[in-house]
C-alpha cells in the first residue's frame, strides 16, 4: 500500500474551530436564519412555526441564545394578548455571519473534494472496493 | 408595532430537517470532509492531526460513523507497525453530499437575508435600537 503523502497533512486543516458550538445546532441554525431574514423581529409563535419546534424546545434554545446576548426578546402589550418578539442583536448578527463563513469553508472544502474525487481515486490504490462508488 | 406579515410564515421553512444529526457535529464534519478529500483513505494518526482531535475523541466519532455504515476502517499489516486506514463508504459519501446540500441551503437563506437586511430594516420599525447595527 502506498503511504499517505505527508505533505497533504496540515494539522487542524479540517478542525473547523469556527463552528461555534453555541450556534452549531440544527434548531438554533433555524432560529438564527429566521431572525436574520426578519430584522424587524419575529413573534414567538411565528418562529415556532418557521422552525417547526415545540414551545418548550424553542423556549430552551432562545434562553441559551438570549443568555449569550445573541438574541433579544421583548414583550409587547398592545391590543389583544401580550406577544413576545424576538430579534437578533448586533453581536448576534456578527457572530452568526462569522459562523456562516466557517460553514461556507466546510461546504467549499467538501465540494471541491467531491468534484475532484473520481479523478484522484483513479490515481490511488482502488483495488479493495472500499472507495466510494 | 406593525404585525408580522403572515404571508411570510411557511411552517417549517427554516426547520432544516436535512441536517442529519449523525453528521451535524463539528468534529464529524471535519472527519467526513477529510475523508471525502482522500478517497484512497486516511490513516488514523493523520486524520487525528487533520481534525486536531485526541485519540479518544476521534475513536469515539469513528465508532459512531462506522456503526452507521458511513465510514469503513481497515487494519493494514504491512512493514512496520499496523496502521488503521479510514475511508468513506459509498453510502457515507452519498449521505454526506445530501447533508451538504442542506448546509448550502442554510448558507444561501442566511446570506440572502443578510444582504437584504439593511434595506428591509429601513422599511420596518427600527426605533428601538435592537435591530442589527
Amino acid at each position: 500500500m502506498s503511504r499517505p503523502k505527508k505533505s497533504r497533512t496540515e494539522t487542524g486543516r479540517f478542525a473547523y474551530e469556527g463552528l461555534d458550538r453555541l450556534l452549531h445546532e440544527k434548531a438554533r441554525l433555524g432560529i438564527l436564519t429566521s431572525l436574520i431574514t426578519r430584522p424587524e423581529g419575529v413573534a414567538f409563535i411565528e418562529l415556532r412555526a418557521l422552525c417547526d419546534l415545540t414551545d418548550g424546545n424553542l423556549a430552551r434554545h432562545l434562553e441559551a441564545l438570549e443568555g449569550a446576548g445573541l438574541v433579544v426578546s421583548e414583550k409587547s402589550q398592545g391590543e389583544g394578548r401580550p406577544k413576545t418578539m424576538l430579534r437578533l442583536s448586533a453581536p448576534g448578527r456578527k457572530r452568526f455571519l462569522e459562523y456562516l463563513e466557517e460553514l461556507e469553508r466546510v461546504v467549499r472544502d467538501a465540494r471541491a473534494a467531491a468534484a475532484a474525487g473520481p479523478k484522484r481515486r483513479a490515481l490511488g490504490d482502488d483495488s479493495r472496493g472500499l472507495a466510494p462508488a
